[in-house]
């Protein structure tokens, strides 16, 4: 049997905002927030505010409003990086993977002569999170523009 | 800029029925089909109906369908499987990984002992998908029970 949710997860501490993350987006079933250490630059993670481990517990509903935003940031990370591509994964269980125990969508923005590194394999400076999620954030608010 | 839809992609034909496949679920708005060359046993592919390269180009109606089809398979995989969790994912444009144009989100169980091989590395025997396909068909069709 699959263990079941523990609040105590890093996510869900950044929900409820007892841990620090470089934020970009927010809606009523979602919240999204860079990878502190990105496999390639702008590398986002999007997880619901609903507690689930991953795709075996999350209801259907949540994880549509996951997918969801997770266009919405493709979208914007396109812009934002000059990307070519993006690749949206997601792990559920250590089996596959998984480390934080709250489901996150990776949102991996891809380009030509940018590797993809290893997950988890390099901590990036603050500055450089900051200067990503201010030109995401950026790219975000002309997306909304009619 | 991204090109266009082309209809002429090999999922589109399954779509149409042009091509066969070892579809295992459908529903209004999704088809899922086997891998023909799984990353581990029950590899399934899901896609929207509607035509769409990618995350850039489908509508998030569409991906959420998508998304929701590609827990009902994750929940079923597992049992079917006998599986100790799953991966998803998905790659827009070739910088990615992407072969097939037309969006396709890669559900992946994975277990202990159980290699997860390359992408696209070796094509399955047809008796061994026709088996896994009617084991997922199987486990859907259980999950569904009151």
């Amino acid at each position: 049997m699959m263990p079941a949710y523990d609040d105590q997860n890093i996510f869900a501490k950044i929900l409820r905002g007892e841990l620090p993350c470089f934020k970009v987006y927010e809606n009523a079933h979602t919240f999204a927030f860079l990878d502190i250490m990105p496999r390639t630059p702008g590398h986002t993670l999007v997880i619901p505010k609903a507690p689930a481990r991953g795709i075996l517990d999350i209801s259907a509903d949540d994880l549509a409003e996951v997918a969801r935003t997770s266009k919405t940031i493709a979208v914007a990370a396109m812009k934002a990086f000059d990307a070519e591509g993006i690749i949206i994964q997601q792990f559920s269980e250590a089996i596959s993977g998984q480390v934080v125990f709250h489901l996150h969508m990776h949102v991996v923005p891809m380009k030509s002569g940018v590797t993809l590194r290893p997950p988890q394999s390099r901590q990036e400076d603050a500055k450089v999170l900051a200067d990503h999620a201010a030109r995401l954030i950026a790219a975000l608010g002309s997306s909304r523009e009619p």
